[in-house]
């Protein structure tokens, strides 16, 4: 289990935070604030036994690192990263087929946060990152996740391939999104899956590439080249709950 | 018509907007800067006798409006909002039943941008946006959308609900994305057709929900509120690309 030191912002996110039984260690409100919201996060981080303190907005602009912590600021002990198996134990109580999705070098925080979201909403048991090269659970990934980083563990691994070949030999198949795949409707998605998305810039990476069982393609019919990466994780991941339906 | 300034940033923004055709005022360029695709940027420069000018990384830096400029910046004389008209010719044109993306309140410029792209992917017309309380064609939604802002019109009205209203006289059938609405494989979306995409955050408006004719629900199987804006666009988007197919 690795560490990363993080502040939870925004009225939603910290409502989830509690909700979800996060350990908050300190709640900073803005002084004065007294809609309904912030009346129940209050609420909330005293029947938590949290230590609460009204502050000027001069200290919230400064604790925050998204910029956008509209009065109330949680601090959390860290965030805790899921294993493999952790996700892998979630599908099986659930009893259902393991559903993954693998992001081979996602930079953008609100990327990974809106992945997040969708992991969430799509029945998908986990994330999986690689620690090279792409952006980790920090807290713009939390405030853009709206409240999901609580609920759908990621887990952080050093060789995606290397992964890849392990959960292989548990029955996973891997799909990755690709331009000259074939088109997704054609492929069988309705199996134990992993779903690979590439990078912003660059794609899936050669090697993890051509690990995958299968390369699926989004129609495009227009004149540029790709979608934003966690709208071409949307579409592939509600193929997989349309095939799975 | 209407019109509002902006500089277009980062290489892949610029050179679509060359090979589109848009008219280029002038062209900044770090200075020293050689690499492939800058020259081939400055050879589009030279081909469309545009200014050329190579400055510091600091003059960049400060002619930039999303800090994002990757050496090579664009400042063009206007983007044009295209009138409804002419999103519904270029459906006649191709010969297909018109596809529109409807934004009620759109105001991340990153979402507006991600959608541009999905928009101009999946075959959509053209986009509709209200005036008030949404973003308009900005730098950064130009350089989110990776050059799809140069291909697929985007037209700002007055009033939603009653372009909605003149639509609808011409045989456009107006579905919306909400929580409670019939899930989204068992609607017919295969006709001519307006999806309406609510605000990142109160979704879709009551008059204009009223005003659809069909509400669409994607499937949540997860434990927080709603998809990313952008996202549950393309998910939604691809839907009908499915239907259509």
């Amino acid at each position: 289990m690795k560490y990363e030191e993080y502040t939870i912002e925004g009225r939603n996110a910290v409502i989830e935070a509690f909700r979800a039984g996060k350990p908050i260690d300190k709640l900073y409100v803005l002084d004065g604030c007294q809609d309904g919201p912030v009346r129940t996060i209050v609420r909330e981080a005293k029947k938590h036994d949290t230590i609460l303190q009204f502050v000027t907005k001069e200290r919230l602009d400064q604790l925050s690192s998204t910029g956008k912590h509209q009065g109330v600021l949680a601090q959390a002990a860290a965030y805790e990263y899921a294993s493999v198996d952790d996700i892998l134990k979630r599908a099986e109580e659930k009893g259902e087929p393991p559903f993954l999705i693998l992001l081979d070098g996602i930079e953008d925080p609100h990327n990974l946060g809106a992945i997040l979201r969708t992991a969430n909403l799509c029945g998908a048991h986990g994330i999986i990152i690689p620690k090279r090269r792409a952006v980790g659970l920090t807290a713009v990934v939390a405030k853009t996740s709206c409240g999901a980083i609580n609920y759908t563990p990621v887990a952080k691994v050093t060789n995606l391939k290397k992964t890849m070949d392990e959960l292989k030999k548990q029955g996973i198949w891997f799909v990755c999104a690709d331009m000259d795949g074939t088109t997704m409707y054609d492929l069988d998605l309705s199996g134990p899956i992993g779903l690979v998305i590439g990078s912003e810039g660059d794609g899936v990476s050669r090697l993890v590439r051509e690990n995958c069982d299968m390369i699926a393609s989004i129609p495009m019919k227009g004149d540029i080249d790709s979608l934003n990466a966690s709208v071409a994780a949307g579409v592939l991941a509600y193929e997989i709950v349309r095939q799975r339906g």
